[in-house]
């Protein structure tokens, strides 16, 4: 998309306690800042009554950084509505199940609602118009961090009644895969469709939040059409995507299909936000990484992260600038911070930018500095780099909503099982793709990771067992293929279609308890509660036992299986694993497949690879903790792109704490 | 009602996702089940749109048990109404204190309501009359778990003023029986009485609480009424009341007055759900059977039961088969699971059936065709056992709900009271029937368990008075006497009325905090916090002190009493007391009453006693353990039913883990 | 005010059970009760329906006290409202962020709902025209313990915009001042302001919670005016205050700014409630009657208090009659029970009065007859006791607000930070006065305590620069100084104005985890966790560093300083501290500051000291705990007032467990 390493912030003039525009980019100039971020939270300032339209704060910063030669990606501003709107039009909020919106925050909009989208389009079509031939746009941000909002009204209703309508020839068919009949749920007629605020039917609240996400993408989408109206062939657009929140990025977004809604963007953006200081790993930036690359194969911006933010993730000495190569070597290419300055009033006060709230110079923007300064200079080197992963994960947001509606824990959902395991592939330095049941080129990985696949069509099953006996290896655990894509249990011995090429079944399943592991061909570091939340009493048919409950009761019954099937294997863990056991697990499957090499260590020394546009390949070593780590480097000789120095097959390579190594060979 | 032990099955035809009818009805064959329960959650099948019958599902489901010689229970529909009743008349739904209710659970209509009740009645009358000469029909049950659900919109607040009007000859009586000046709460004119639903009068809204218990008697009578119009003179009419939920049963009903409500049933029918694997004693199947039992004082029916459930409730091996016989030995003449198979869709996917999803059998159905087969076999042993216990529990909604208004503890309620009590007695394999004040044959019984009986009339209390004077013997817990039938407080020296056959008084009650006892006279063992939550300083007038509180302030006060009053004793516990305290009193006053006797043994061995059909004494002793156990048998010679062996006086008997002898003599 | 010291209750005729009130007065003349407070709960009582009024309760309540001399309180009956008001008009309940309100409790209705003030202007005018020439009457007392109760209805906003209108000149200062571009929450005109309700806008947020405080100060200013168009010369308005309620008294009061509010009252009145038994310390009565005495420079009415209330706060022997003494100590020329007799029905049945609900003498009614006849006779040495302290807090209602909207911590607010440091002056024997930021003689004070003063102008913390340049010394807590009057942030290196008097700045704050202290000038009690919650990396610029903190990558940053500034010293925490923290750093200032003397014992012995009306000084000296203590006496000769033994100077005093010995010198 463009040809160096972005390094920007979000940038809010509107926001300014007094006149800083100039300082603010002679400041930003200072620190390497190539480009910012504007507009898409401000509607009410450019639209300050309805109809009347004010761009004046867009235009002076377009061309104060235009000067400065900073480029600027403006967004729509659509995500935030002004107090007129919803003043004279209080239906644009969306009607949740807690009833009808209040008006303050963000993201309460019906994103269906006509009137919000009369004024979201004439607000888009005047500030696209108005900014398209500036030569500092490089690009547009559709919207911003775009969910459905829990939207379901009666006009929400009134279009997924029609969606069902066309997904069923009869109604009929409907009460039978969602099987209506219980608790006297049927739908006879259609007229008499109950509001899904207050169903209890997993498989039809289910297809409701799919039915909502598709709201999203089409909703982007529609953005987007009217975007490229104006925008120039130079210019992309991009959206923001966000993760899952527990007050930092976990796991996958439940109300956003990120592949589905990429599709209209030319570049996937997102935001990552993670555990910093002591808790820092880099397993966030790693996993959001992966995940943005994998929706388009391609390069991706992140569009938000972290700069001094809260009073814990306030970066240690170092931390900033690690966290900055990390995402270029997950496959970055652009490096932004939510924001520039600290805000001085209303909700994120404390979610500080490079600049506290004196403006004035600090630790953390001293650093951003040197990062700025180092992608200046790298940036050839580093930019638009390519993987070739030969490990992949199969995530699925249809499983993500389905195990909410049937948890297999007190305090876990389907991310938790994501990030089990996507952690600790992680830590043992397996660089992965991120794919969904959507994917149709599964023979380009030797290795398939498939957390609790609960809720997937029968083809895409067999796709998997076919992908294992032309020589594929997949991991699964628990509850993989327990439903269909209508969440209706399959009605033959679980787990269901792929038990053959797991050589397994079962149809118990019951509370660990204390439950142990025993027998186990496996090593297993001896840690408290190897079996948690869930445990399904395997027999094998073919499969060869890793591991057997140590249960009295329970103790025949497989946990841990391993099937050969046709020219590849099926690993299948009937629980909800500790960290040590998917570590083994991992190990031992990785050891069986040739083509898939382990590195001689492990977190907190974590390295990334790739190539770069000439050729080159990159390889990224990061230290992630606080005591110095050294490698001994196996990969033909290289240079250290900050020490220039030459690196030789062999050498010791020293990692100071949280610092960088970069190797090019 | 039936001359044998019924052992059945929930079985919703209509749920089914492929035909299943007849190799279900073989497999049922196989388990030995020989009766089903239908229909009473699936109206919206029966009735597809307003005033259009179906009984289909009905009529094949009937012909086909009838041609295999299973019995049928008919259930109508009425929990669990339809979609289109609920779009064409939304108000059917009960309006509770957190506002209009919404469509997609059962329960959750307005019981009250007219326009719900003349399309139950329809229904009821529609489907009661198709079937009510089916030669498989045996009996009906009417509507389902029926609670009130919190119903309190404008119509029953409505209802409920013509009732305070009839209770109350005047206005002002009203306000002085409830307090009502308190905090200018007064009603000086009927008009001006405000919702419930705002309520922060504990006697308005405990008052309120118990016309809402009389809501469901009216109902089910109501219900009773219409059924009894078709059925034939050889079908009873039962219903499946539940208990406080936790989780699982958990003490008594708070919006059911089962002794009122069981009066319009020919028999009384009950659902026990229990912890399971390492957590399964059998306490819960022991206290709902006695209430069941007690409220006809006949035997009772288990219209469902936990067959695999939930992963921690799946049963251990042999436990099906425990549990089954734990039913019998309460009382009951029926054990049916809900359900027979695990539904596929919608909410109870993981509350398991006999069979897992897959339709085929599996550990826990072998488990029952075991049990099956032995009901066959015993059945004429087993029916209809008789009991003739000599100590009960007094138990009260009223005292329920008012200790909900004032609590003595933060995490407790009277149901804590009464199971920590009730568990004790189990534990020492003393087997208790279960009354409310409404009982009037006190003398019947030599003990009488009282836990903390907060509300209730004087005349009650002057009979427990009376009682114990003329020779029975009462253990009260704290708080016992406290107040009026409109939750007032006595006026007199606290216990009140009681205090005459307790010997003590009491004016101040305070916190444990880590209060002990001394200078006891029982032997308790030591355990921590023996005094929990509550703490009444007593004073003793003639009664004996077992323990004084060990503290340095209120050393002084006895903790547990005992008075000797006319020819019985009244003992008195004046906290909320550990395990061990009340195994130690409980211990202490069956070693003064000759007529009751102690079993040598206490749990994980439980034993149950009664009269069968021709007279013979059957003994069950249980095993609820992983170790085996052995008693020594020490009544007249008699026979293990299973092994068909002799067993004689002084005779040594094993029992096996979770297993279970019974001895008939 | 009164001549003599107030022991008294609140008594509520309209709630007794039956007949009581000759036997009352009886009772209450043994314990020497000289007054009691009537009406404030009882409006339903005195006008049972609309305009029909009934005050035949307090006419004999009056005549009876009046025989007996006993003096009376008239509170006027607004704070609970009748239910036929709110059934004829439910809109005079307050709608506030839940919706609209529930009948049921008190303190629910819109304080400014015209109705709702027609109905309690008329009620008050009756009520004390009726009763203002009965010579039992002493004063009156107008609503009670009046809050906002968070109405936010449509009324209110309108008014609240007005309010804006007249604080800002133009929308446009109004938007800059409160930040309100972000998240286009911009009013950019008056009519599009939205419902507070939803704000997200801690700046608007914090307005709109200020200007509910000041409908609280309206509201009772109308009430005194009304009740003094009334009332005799010689008799006293007042109204009863409380405080942050968390179980009892904790901290400020968040709803009303007492300050304020007190101006129209002849004499503050507060409600103290404290924790009781092993949890009594007496430092609720202190600062409670610390910020009591405060408002009006004055003495002050203890209107209610606990005499036995719950079973946590049932008082050991000798606690009640600590407290009775420990609240004179304070300032308070009046001790009152909340109340009398316990309640039989209702809400508050179990917050026990000095009687039981058996109304019998019981230990606590004994012990209140001890203090009767002491303060009969002790009430002339005792009365009016004047202080003039030379340590002051000053706390801040507006940081309260804007603390919460945004917290330093999970679980704790501004009275935790207010708390922490009181509770260790109190332990330490140093008494305070407790001011606010309109306080405007300073230099009254050798010593300011300022906890976390969050948001202030910049004119306050001029004079604080001042005060210390004069030779005054202050402490100061973290985020001391952060944001001005519009909880907007203030654009300068924090903390902001008073970094020159302190001589430290700071822009980075992190995460403590783990953090201690090192490099300490201090000491401090090895505890854990010295720093706790929030952690400001403090550079010095001129300021001496009393400790550093002890952390791998913070370890330069400076956590407590200490500098001198003109004639004064400035002290600032840069954390929440822990008691030890609090407690040295605590000593260390006053070790500084020669007028300022420590006392040679401390907590659980406590003294609080004052000149009597000869200009005598009394001295109390408490025992908070189950030991006895002694004490060396330092001062002048004096006579211990209870058992009139003349005390030398250096005599050994000995103070019994939860005693009080009172020394007149």
């Amino acid at each position: 998309m463009m040809d160096k390493i972005l390094y920007g912030v979000a940038y809010y003039d509107e926001y300014m306690p007094y006149e800083r525009l100039e300082e603010d980019i002679r400041m930003m100039k200072e620190a390497g800042i190539n480009f910012v971020r504007i507009a898409e939270s401000t509607w009410s300032t450019h639209e300050p009554q309805n109809g009347v339209f004010d761009f004046t704060s867009v235009d002076r910063v377009l061309d104060a950084m235009h000067k400065a030669d900073i480029k600027v990606i403006v967004g729509t501003p659509t995500y935030a509505v002004p107090t007129w709107l919803v003043k004279q039009h209080p239906d644009v909020l969306a009607v949740t199940k807690n009833g009808p919106g209040k008006y303050g925050a963000r993201q309460i909009m019906d994103i269906t609602n006509p009137v919000y989208l009369f004024h979201a389009e004439r607000i888009i079509r005047k500030l696209i118009n108005h900014v398209k031939d500036h030569p500092a746009v490089i690009g547009y941000q559709v919207d911003n961090e775009t969910k459905h909002y829990g939207t379901a009204g009666d006009n929400v209703q009134f279009q997924f009644v029609k969606y069902l309508k066309e997904k069923f020839s009869t109604i009929e068919e409907l009460n039978k895969a969602y099987g209506l009949s219980y608790w006297s749920n049927r739908i006879n007629s259609w007229e008499d469709t109950p509001s899904m605020v207050g169903t209890i039917n997993g498989s039809l609240g289910s297809e409701f939040s799919k039915f909502q996400r598709k709201l999203v993408t089409d909703f982007l989408a529609w953005q987007v059409g009217i975007v490229k109206e104006y925008s120039q062939p130079h210019q992309f657009v991009t959206h923001n995507f966000d993760f899952e929140w527990r007050g930092h990025s976990f796991g996958i977004q439940p109300d956003v299909d990120h592949y589905e809604a990429s599709k209209a963007m030319d570049i996937t953006g997102i935001d990552v936000y993670h555990p910093s200081q002591s808790q820092l790993t880099g397993a966030e930036i790693s996993y959001c990484g992966d995940i943005a690359r994998s929706t388009k194969n391609a390069n991706y911006f992140v569009l938000e992260t972290e700069a001094q933010a809260f009073k814990n993730w306030t970066p240690y000495p170092g931390q900033l600038r690690l966290q900055a190569y990390s995402h270029l070597a997950s496959g970055a290419d652009m490096v932004a911070y939510w924001h520039w300055h600290s805000i001085h009033n209303s909700a994120e006060t404390y979610w500080k930018g490079l600049l506290s709230h004196d403006f004035k110079p600090n630790p953390v923007y001293n650093e951003a500095k040197v990062i700025g300064a180092e992608f200046q200079e790298l940036s050839d080197h580093l930019v638009h780099l390519k993987k070739q992963n030969k490990v992949a994960f199969v995530i699925s947001n249809e499983s993500y909503t389905s195990i909410n509606w049937f948890p297999f824990s007190d305090n876990k959902n389907y991310n938790d099982v994501f990030r089990r395991l996507y952690d600790e592939l992680y830590k043992l330095n397996i660089e992965c793709d991120v794919i969904n049941p959507t994917f149709t080129n599964l023979q380009d990985y030797d290795l398939l990771i498939v957390p609790s696949l609960y809720t997937v069509n029968d083809e895409f099953l067999h796709q998997l067992n076919d992908y294992v006996n032309n020589g594929g290896h997949v991991v699964y655990t628990f509850k993989s293929g327990f439903t269909n894509e209508n969440v209706q249990v399959r009605t033959v011995k679980q787990p269901g279609i792929i038990s053959e090429a797991c050589g397994i079944e079962y149809s118990l399943f019951v509370e660990p308890g204390q439950t142990g592991l025993k027998g186990s061909l496996l090593e297993i570091d001896s840690s408290e509660g190897p079996v948690q939340d869930w445990m399904e009493l395997l027999t094998p048919s073919t499969a060869e036992v890793l591991a057997y409950y140590d249960h009295l009761h329970w103790g025949q019954y497989a946990a841990i299986t391993h099937n050969h099937y046709g020219k590849g294997t099926a690993t299948y863990i009937g629980f909800f694993p500790s960290e040590a056991v998917v570590k083994s697990v991992i190990e031992f499957v990785i050891s069986k497949i040739p083509s898939l090499k382990k590195e001689s260590f492990a977190f907190p020394i974590i390295t990334k690879t790739g190539k770069n546009q000439f050729g080159k390949t990159i390889r990224y070593y990061f230290n992630y903790s606080d005591n110095p780590e050294t490698i001994r480097y196996p990969y033909s000789s290289g240079q250290d792109l900050f020490s220039k120095q030459e690196v030789l097959t062999g050498d010791t390579v020293e990692i100071k704490p949280w610092d960088v190594v970069i190797i090019k060979s």
